[in-house]
């Protein structure tokens, strides 16, 4: 729990991305913040615009001329995002942290001379793990596809000498990706953990428990809201959010104090 | 549930009366919105800035020259939301809807030339009794002591011929109050129900199911994380955050299609 004695820097978040994994974010930013009033709590603005921003995971697997990079109406909505007072902000979709999507999106604040200090969520798990999770060597991620096929995570955490472990091409596709997309029992669609999308879910944590991971990053944002707990069978689970959730508040608290 | 096929007008939330109650509201939102996608759910653009915005209990208890009207930073807060796009506002705050608060709002609004839509919460709640409660006469009303003494319920249900039904001032000022407001125990101190403020809650609940009430408003929007359940007994709770949410998916909606 980190103190938030006076409200400092702005927090912004751009929420529709999805907008379950949005609010999810906003709860740990409060759940992670000690007040006994009101008006002890840090300052957020949240733009939920789902409708803008095309999928992620969509865009990474076909990407290129069809289809629009999530990386524009996600630039634009920061830049509202920091006039509406903003100074520090946060997108809570793992998938969003790819390259070809994140090297567009700070681009495109820097044309624009932004002045919006945007954390990035996988640089951020890194940390957490060097800082809390010292033990730990063999990571298993469990992600979309996109954020797979895109090595979000072994591009920020293999640098650090950590080796990253995912499930099978048979488990990811036909268990973990339907977890979160299916249209009937997935997470974006139901707002919440179906009993399907738990069970996959956890199919795919001892899979990777078996594969020898000490710790297991709940690498989308979705994730955790099937998986609430903080371990299982000793392996520890690393929800990226809750991550995320801290490292805004410590920018928002440090930078003003 | 309503259907959100087409996303319309864009929804605008003050969401730091309080933080917690914020995000109920925008988790309302999507629960009462039916979609398979992200991107078929509704825009909500949230401000939350808490310590701009004075105890609005404290403000009607208090009142007069000491203290700041809270209708001042939230006026701005809700141009603050126009700029970045909302057409459609609430408030989850019952106590904002005072008066001496929310008249302030209106005209400080409308000096602006603010195009908002901005709805009312208690006009809400009183639409929603006579289109689905037909056979209600008698509505009990647990709320904050600023809600109790501006007589918001009173004054948006008597006229439409309704009896308002309060607990006694004891249990207002002993139970129902400090479980919301109480540093220790209290919703908006630990951001969920503890168990005595959920204990203390239905002790309210089951004294107006005995002086008559045929339905209960949840008129502070702390009391639902607290009482989550739709009926007590078999008395409906009628939760105000709930209905402000549908009023306004109805309003995006409708408005744009």
């Amino acid at each position: 729990m980190l103190a938030a004695m006076q409200a400092e820097k702005i927090i912004g978040i751009v929420g529709g991305v999805g907008p379950f994994a949005g609010l999810d974010l906003q709860q740990k930013i409060l759940q992670e913040t000690t007040a006994a009033r009101d008006q002890d709590y840090l300052s957020v603005i949240s733009i939920s615009q789902p409708g803008e921003i095309p999928d992620r995971t969509a865009y990474l697997l076909t990407e290129t001329a069809v289809s629009v990079n999530p990386a524009i109406p996600i630039t634009r909505q920061l830049l509202t995002l920091e006039r509406a007072g903003a100074q520090i902000a946060g997108i809570p979709c793992n998938s969003a942290h790819a390259a070809p999507i994140f090297d567009a999106i700070r681009s495109g604040l820097q044309q624009a001379g932004s002045q919006l200090t945007l954390l990035h969520m996988i640089d951020e798990v890194a940390r957490f793990l060097r800082q809390h999770m010292s033990g730990v060597q063999r990571v298993g991620v469990l992600s979309t596809t996109g954020t797979r096929l895109a090595r979000i995570y072994p591009a920020a955490l293999e640098p650090a000498g950590f080796t990253v472990l995912t499930p099978s091409e048979t488990v990811q596709t036909e268990l973990i990706h339907p977890a979160i997309y299916d249209p009937e029992y997935g997470i974006k669609a139901n707002g919440r953990a179906t009993a399907k999308s738990r069970s996959d879910l956890l199919t795919g944590v001892a899979a990777l428990q078996q594969a020898g991971a000490q710790a297991i990053i709940l690498g989308c944002t979705e994730i955790p809201l099937a998986l609430t707990e903080s371990q299982i069978d000793g392996i520890p689970l690393v929800d990226a959010t809750r991550v995320l959730a801290r490292a805004l508040i410590r920018e928002a608290v440090v930078a003003g104090s």
